[in-house]
C-alpha cells in the first residue's frame, strides 16, 4: 500500500489502526473486508500489508497521531502502543518528488514505485491518492487520448500524474478523492493497456452513503422526491482545501450524482459545503427531503450524521488495498465497477443503490475466489 | 377489495385516491404496482376492483373525507368530483357482524362475502384488514391447531376471527394491521388447507421503512450500532388505540424486530410510541442512533420523519389487494413471504432489509405472470 | 396603512387576516398587540385601519389569496366570506408610480398618500414597505446628507424613495425588509426634521427570531459559542429574489448581527440562504451550534424552524402599524428603537435580546399611553 | 462547600475543575458567576472554597476522575497535574453516617458539618445535594409542620434529613436534584427558623434549559403552541437512577413545569426520560414543538441538545456555592427565589422565562453587594 498524502489524517488514522489491529488492540469495526462474508475468499492479509507513501511535508507520523488523538480521532493509550512500528513506516514515507517537468516527475515516481515493490518482494503494489482535494483541470484533448498524452504530461494535475506513473510501474490505484486522478480517459485507456486496475473515485462515508440507501427507498416506493437540500459542515484538512471553489464543485457535483441516477429526475434543491474550523476532523451533515405522496400529500424527511471523517475513511482504504491488490493478482485491468460500494462517484458501469453495489462488491469477490 | 375498517382514515383515503386516479384526477405517487417494473406484469388493473367493507361506525365515506380534507389529507377539490361514486361504494360497506356465538359471526362473514363476491362476479376476493390496533390476545393451545381452534372460535381476537372467515370463504387475506390477525399458526395452517394465500402483518409506512434501509447500511459497512433509540408521535385513530399498554407493545415490538434481524444483536435504546391527538393524521418518528467505527470512534446519526399516515398507507393497500388477487389466481396458498416489503413484521421467511424486499417482490410478480 | 408591495404574500395575508379577524371569522394568534399586556393602551382598533397600496403587478387581490391558499397559507373557507371586502381593498392599492425623473415619483407618491388620507380622514398614515427585498445600492454621498441628497435623489434604490416621499408627505414608515429603505442616515435625518417616525428593518419571522433567544441563553451561562452556522431553505417571491446574489447578501448579514451582538464576539461558520422553489411560502431554516463548556467540553445544540413566512409575516405587519401610528400621534419623530422586537436588523441603539426587547416594547407602549 | 454525593460524577467534574480554574490550568467557560456581572461584587473568591463531603461509596476521587476522563467528560491531561489537591479534598470526602434512627443520623450530621466548620474556620458553610435523585416520599403531615417534624424525623428521605441537619448546624442548603430536599413545607419553616438560606431545586442544564427560553418567545410572540413533546436520552448514573419510575416521575414533572407556567396553558404531549447506558454521561434531548401562528397556520420547531451532564452541572455547582454563601453572610434566610436561572423548579416565587430569571438573579448580587 504506497499512500498519496500518507501524512494526512486518513492515511495516519488506517496506518495508526492497521498496526493497532495486527497488534490486538483494537477490533476492526468499520472494516468491509473483516465481514464473515469475505473471510476465506482469498483477499491479502492484513498483517501482509507493507506500507509506504509520499506526502509533501514532513511532520513524523508519531506527532501526526498525537495531534489527531488531541482532537478525539484516536484513541490515546494506543499511540505509545505502535508508536516504535509508526516509527518504521515512517522511514518509507518519501517527499513527493517534483522535477523540472512532468516526464521527469513520473520517472521518479516510476522509480520510487519499483524500488518499494522490489525491497518487499511484493506480489501487489496498490497506490492509493488520500491526498487533498484538487480544483477541477482546464479541458485538454490530451486527456482523452493516451498517445497525445504522452506528449503531454504537463496538462495533467497532480493526482492525475500519480495515476499515470503508477499504471506505468504496473500498480494498480485506487481515487480516495474527488480530484480528476483516474477519471481522465486517456488514464483509462494506459490502465488497461498496461493491465492494471483501479478504482475510484471519491469515498463514500458521509452523506452520500446515507443517501444511496435513502434514494432507492423512495423510488421504490414510488415516492416523489421534490428537493432534496444538504449541507456539510467540516474542518480538517479537507475542509480547508474545499474553501477553493474548484475544489468544492468537484466535490458537490460527485455528491448529487446518486441523486439523479436512483431517482431518474433530478429533484430540486442543491448541496452546499462549508468550512467550519473549529469541528476539526468531525463533520456534520445535514439534508433535508421534500417528497410527495399519494393524492399530492406533502411529507418530510430530515437527517442529522454527525462522522468522523478520518474513522470512517481510514477502514475503507484498508479495504480497498486489499480489494484491488486482490484483482491486480487475478489479473482483471481497468476500472473495478464492481467497487462502486466504497464511492460516492464510481469508475466504471455501476449501479447507484447502495444495496446493489453491495451485491456487485459480493459477487466480485466470489468470482476472485474462484479465478 | 374488502376492507375491514372501511370508514377508517386509511381505507377512505385508499377509496378516494382510487376513484380518483380512475378518474383521471390525481397520479399514481405512492403505488408500487404503478412502477414501470410491474407494468404488463398481469396484475389486476384498478379499474377493475370493486370495493365493499365492513366497519362498526355508519358515518357515511364522503363525510369522513371531508373530515380527511379539513385535516390536510385530501386535497378538497377531488370530493365534490368523486362524491357520486363514493356514495356507491358506501352502499357496500356493511356493519360488522356481531352475533351471540364466534361461530356464527363467522358463518355471518362469509355469508356477506360469497354474496358479494356473486354479486360482482369477481375472480378473487382479498380481505384487507385496516381497523384499530387490537391488544394482544393471551395465549391459547387452539391457536396453534386449526382441528382444536374449529371447536373454540372463541378464543380468537376479531381480526384472526375475520381472517378465520376469510379463509372459510376461499378469500384471500392481508393483515395490515399489527393485531394478531393471521399471525396464530392454526390460521396459516388454515390457509394452506383452503388453498388460499394471505399477507402481513403491520404495513411499513414511516420509521420502519427508514430503518430497513439504514440498518443494512451500518451491517454492510461493519459499523457497530451501539443503541438506536425512536420516539414516535402521532394522533388520529390509531394513535387513541395506542394509548392501550397491550396495543402499544404489539407495535412496538414489530418496530424493532428490523434492527435485530439486521444487525445480528440487538442494540441499546427503546422505540416508544406517544399519542399527540392534536397532530392529527400526520405522524413524526425521530430516532437517534449512536454508533462507533474503526478504532472505536463515537458516531451518531438522527432522523425525522414527518409523514402522512393515511397518505403512506392508502396506496399500499391498493398495490397489497393486486398482488395478493395475482397470488390467488396463480394458486398460490399460504404466507406470501415475498410481499415483505409492506411490513413491519413479515409473514414466511422474508429478509429484513428493504432492498432485499424489492427484489423478492420484483421477482415475485415475474413468476406469477410467468406462471 | 399604506402598503408597498400590496399583492405580495405577505400584505395579502395580512388583508385577509385583517378582514376575517374583523368578521369574527378567526383569532388573532401571531397578533403581538393583541396580548393582554397591550390592551386598553390607547393603540388604534384593528377596526379603525383603512388599507391602501402599491404594487407594480394587477393581479387582483381575492385571486393572490387564492393562490395562497391553495399553497396552504390561508384557510380556504375564509376567503368566500371576506371576498367582497377584500374586493373593496383592491380599488384602493394603486399602480406603483415611475415618473422620468426620481424626484417626479416622488411627487407622486405623495399625491397618492395626501390624497388617500384626506379621503379618508385618518389620523396618522403609516407606508410599510412589504415589497421584493433589493440588493444593496452603491455607496454615494449623499446617502449621509439630506441636503445633497434633495438633489440627488436618483441615487436611491426604490424603497429609500419611498421612504423618502413617505416623510416628506408626514406619514410614518415602516420597513419590513432587509432593503435600504430608511437605512440612509440622510432618510434618518429627513424623518427628525419632518417629525415623523419610522421602524426597521427586516421582519423578524424565523431562525433570527431563535438566535434571539438562543444567543442570549450561551451567553448568560457563559458558554463558549465555537461555531454557529445556518441554512435556510426558502422558496416564494422572497426566495426567488434571494437568488440575486446581492439581496442574499443584504439578508445574511442581517440575520448574522445578533450573534456578535449578544454574545460579544463573532463565533465562526456562515448562514446561508437558498432557494428552492417547490417549498413555496413554507420555509425551513437549521442551525446548528457548537459550544465549549466547562474544562472545554464540547457540546451541539441544532434546531429546525419549519414555518409559513406569511403566517408569522402578516400580523406583525398590523402589530407595526399600531404602534407607529401611536408613535405619530404620540409626537415621536425619527428612529423607534422600542420596536427592535419586531426586527432582524433593529434601526437606533437597541438591544439585541429579545427578552429585553420585549421589556423595552412593553414599557414603550406604557410611555405612549402616559403620554 | 460540603458536597453530599461527592464521589459522583458532577461533585468530581465540580472539583477537579475547580482545582484546574485555581492552577490556571483551564478557563471559567459555564461559570456564571465568572461573567463580568458579577465581578467585583463581593462573592467569594474560588480561591477561598474549602471542599469537604459525604458519599457511600469509597472510591477514589481520582480514579472516578479518571473514569470520567476516559468517558470523554475530563481532559487527560488536567488530571495529572491535580492528583495530588484531588487526594487533599478525597481526606475530607467521609462515608455518609447511617445510625439506629433519623434523629442520631441529623445528630452525627450536624457534627461532622460544625468539626468541618471549626477545623477550616469558614465563614459560611453551604451543604449541596448531588447525590443521586430519590423516588417522592409518600406525604405526611410531619411534612408541613416542623414541631411536628421534629418528632418524626424518620418520615424524611435522605435527601431532606441533610437539608434538615445542615439547618440545625446553621448551615446553607442547596438541592441540585428534583428530590424533595428542602421542598417540604416544613423545611422551608426550619431555614427561616434557623436564619439560613437555601436554593433548589433540580439543575438547569438542557431541555429545561433551552424550554425557559423558547417558551417565553412563544409566549411573547402569541404563537399558540398546540403540543410540546420531549424525550432525553441518557447514560451515567443519574440515567441508571432514574429507570426507577418514581423517581423518573419526579424529574418529569420539574421539566413540565415551565411549560405551563410561561405559557399559560398546558399544551398537548409527554416528556419521556429513557436511560441508554451508553450514552454514559453524555444526554441528548429533542424536543417537537407545533404551534399555530395567525388564521391557524401550522408550524413546527424541534431542537436536539446533545450535552455533558457533568460538564453543564458541574460549574454552576460552584457559581450555587458562592451565591448561597455570600446570601448567607448577607443574613439572608429562606427560599432564595432570586438564584431561580438555575433550576428546573425554583424555591420560592420566581418567573419562568430565563431572561427574567437572570435580570432577578444580576439585580440580587448587586443588592447582596450594597448590603
Amino acid at each position: 500500500m504506497w499512500l498519496v498524502g500518507a501524512r494526512g489524517a486518513v492515511a495516519v488514522t488506517s496506518v495508526t489502526g492497521l498496526l493497532a489491529v495486527r497488534a490486538g488492540l483494537t477490533g476492526t469495526a468499520g472494516c468491509v473486508t473483516e465481514l464473515p462474508q469475505f473471510s476465506g475468499r482469498g483477499l491479502p492479509d492484513l498483517a501482509d500489508l507493507v506500507v509506504g507513501g509520499y506526502d509533501v511535508v514532513g511532520t513524523p507520523l508519531l506527532k501526526r497521531a498525537e495531534q489527531l488523538s488531541a482532537a478525539g480521532v484516536l484513541p490515546g493509550p494506543l499511540l505509545a502502543a505502535v508508536a516504535g512500528e509508526l516509527a518504521e513506516v515512517d522511514k518509507r514515507v518519501l517527499m513527493l518528488p517534483v522535477r523540472a517537468t512532468a516526464a521527469e516527475t513520473v520517472e521518479a515516481v516510476i522509480g520510487d514505485l519499483t524500488a518499494f515493490r522490489d525491497r518487499h518482494d511484493l506480489d501487489a503494489l496498490v497506490v492509493v491518492n488520500v491526498a487533498s482535494t484538487e480544483p477541477r483541470p482546464a479541458d485538454h484533448p490530451a486527456h482523452a487520448d493516451v498517445t497525445m498524452l504522452r506528449g503531454h504530461l504537463e496538462v495533467l494535475p497532480p493526482s492525475a500524474l500519480m495515476a499515470c506513473a503508477a499504471f506505468e510501474a504496473g500498480c494498480a490505484f485506487v481515487d480516495f478523492t474527488p480530484s480528476a486522478g483516474v477519471r481522465l480517459p486517456a488514464l483509462d485507456e494506459l490502465a488497461r493497456l498496461r493491465g492494471v486496475p483501479y478504482a475510484g473515485s471519491d469515498g463514500k462515508t458521509g452523506e452520500t452513503l446515507i443517501r444511496s440507501v435513502l434514494a432507492p427507498m423512495f423510488a421504490s416506493r414510488n415516492l416523489t422526491v421534490r428537493s432534496w437540500s444538504g449541507v456539510n459542515l467540516l474542518g480538517g484538512g479537507d475542509g480547508a482545501t474545499l474553501t477553493d471553489p474548484g475544489a468544492n464543485a468537484a466535490k458537490t457535483a460527485s455528491k448529487e450524482r446518486v441523486l439523479s441516477e436512483v431517482l431518474g429526475y433530478r429533484p430540486q434543491g442543491s448541496t452546499r459545503i462549508d468550512y467550519v474550523e473549529e469541528l476539526g476532523d468531525f463533520k456534520t451533515a445535514w439534508d433535508l427531503i421534500s417528497f410527495a405522496g399519494f393524492l399530492g400529500t406533502r411529507m418530510r424527511l430530515e437527517f442529522t450524521w454527525h462522522g468522523c471523517d478520518s474513522a470512517l475513511a481510514a477502514p475503507l482504504v484498508l479495504d480497498l488495498t486489499r480489494l484491488t491488490a486482490a484483482a491486480q493478482r487475478a489479473n482483471r485491468s481497468g476500472a473495478l465497477a464492481e467497487l462502486a460500494f466504497f464511492f460516492k462517484d464510481p469508475a466504471g458501469a455501476a449501479p447507484a443503490g447502495l444495496a446493489e453495489q453491495w451485491s456487485a462488491l459480493v459477487s466480485f469477490v466470489s468470482a476472485l475466489d474462484a479465478a
